[in-house]
């Protein structure tokens, strides 16, 4: 059989029967970060994200985006489990004939990001590939009041977005800025149930929220904000790399933060019970079935 | 000017010059591992390393030896800096017509040795790649006072080696043991200046020692354990993926070590005055100086 057969969460629904780990992992795979002790306050947030030429970048993205690209999914994936970002690694897989000009750029596409950031790129691994392949490895730090997993949305809550979705494959996938300020935001101030950035689209990556939560959701066709560039509904379902937050409150607390009247945050739906899966809501009214589908490698 | 003209050192030096690091990172880019400041005894040591089909193993390469001999660098890198490994992450890039047996059986590779040295996978990403690429980052910590780097060799440090060197292109590279058991002996029992692992071939991974503590060097050709692989002393030299330790005491400590009657480590010379650069003292007696040369991506 085929990993394209079996597919991309097949192959990680594999593997991660097989991984044990000990008491000081707080959350292994399964989660936008691994989660592990730390001290007293705080625990450590570790992650990784490979990027490909051909897959998540052409050959003719300006260098510059695909450094801030690499570095910025990251980035979002910190910010997803309710933490600050503070240090790097950088594995280039670089073509032979590659110029020292773009490999520069690329690298100003990183810093200027990790500048922004207050991330400290601490090394990296330099190879020779066929493709440019650039894999960052993250470590952050989140106060364990502020942890937010996949894992704990709750029936009756409401389920917010942090900004418009769809079409990002026209530009935003390469210069989106991480939702971290966002992120930080709503953590300090509000009790996040559940939390994860868009990466593959808004139906798989609220799948796996409810997978994880073992619980349903309904969403609401006519309260999804779509973005300028998606040319439809399914756009925002089921195309990736938004990198929005996708999150979820109790009642008490979502009223909390729409009182705010930020304009930012966006109520989509409600968790429901397992059973019910995942419904759409369309502008008429009528109920369907959505496939919590969207981008996958495989 | 393309990066296979201005070389893999070249380029890494470019960067470093460019990157700044906050007071919490003890040694950025420049040694085997990142060393992060953790609490009052620890430090997090952090390091990735990146392996490419047809760089680092061949198409018919044994799929558990490709995964075993990712993670097992990586373990090296910890040890060299005097660390234990803790957690790790895995980007795996998958050709599309990968079959799941092979990926089943290079995730084996990889999980037998994690096992083996109590390291926990904690996650990782999937990505389709054009040809079988593997990024593992690695964390661990190590006592602040067992912490090793390559920047503190003295002049009159006697130079050792952990193993036998040269001809690992044959099969060593694929299977060779992280030399976790040895460094950790060293840094619990003497007072180890400098080291590194040896992946590059000795004159070129001496000369980041040499380079990192400003001091010279003299190896004693006689002295070299050459493996049974090695075809010749430039085997030993210049060739790569020995994953042996090289390191540096001062005499007193040098002399204590030699007293173990131990068998494992190998005196091989003495660090110098830095005027005196990287010299090899052939069986004859006569001196040469040696280029830090060795194998390199670019």
């Amino acid at each position: 059989m085929l990993v394209s057969e079996l597919g991309e969460f097949g192959l990680i629904e594999r593997f991660r029967k097989s991984i044990k780990t000990d008491a000081s992992v707080i959350k292994g795979s399964g989660d936008d970060c691994a989660v592990i002790h730390f001290d007293q306050d705080k625990y450590l947030l570790f992650t990784c994200d490979m990027i490909v030429e051909g897959v998540d970048f052409l050959s003719d993205t300006k260098p510059e985006l695909i450094g801030r690209k690499a570095l910025a999914i990251s980035i979002s994936d910190i910010a997803a489990c309710g933490g600050i970002p503070r240090y790097c690694l950088v594995s280039l897989g670089l073509p032979e004939k590659i110029s020292v000009k773009t490999v520069d750029r690329i690298a100003a596409g990183i810093f200027n990001l990790a500048r922004e950031f207050k991330v400290n790129i601490v090394g990296g691994d330099l190879s020779r590939a066929n493709r440019l392949t650039i894999d960052i490895s993250m470590l952050g730090f989140v106060e364990k009041k502020n942890l937010v997993l996949r894992s704990q949305a709750k029936e009756g809550d409401v389920i917010f977005v942090s900004g418009n979705l769809g079409g990002s494959i026209s530009a935003k996938h390469l210069n989106f800025t991480p939702r971290l300020k966002e992120a930080r935001f709503l953590v300090k101030n509000f009790k996040v149930n559940a939390m994860i950035d868009i990466s593959d689209g808004l139906a798989q990556d609220l799948g796996h929220i409810l997978e994880q939560s073992r619980v349903g959701a309904v969403v609401y066709q006519g309260l999804i904000p779509l973005s300028k560039k998606a040319r439809n509904l399914e756009d925002a379902l089921y195309t990736g790399e938004d990198f929005e937050l996708l999150f979820s409150l109790s009642q008490d607390e979502a009223e909390r933060l729409c009182a705010k009247r930020l304009n930012l945050f966006k109520p989509i739906g409600e968790i429901t019970a397992k059973k019910y899966g995942l419904r759409l809501v369309d502008k008429r009214g009528r109920e369907k079935t959505l496939q919590p589908k969207g981008f996958k490698h495989f």
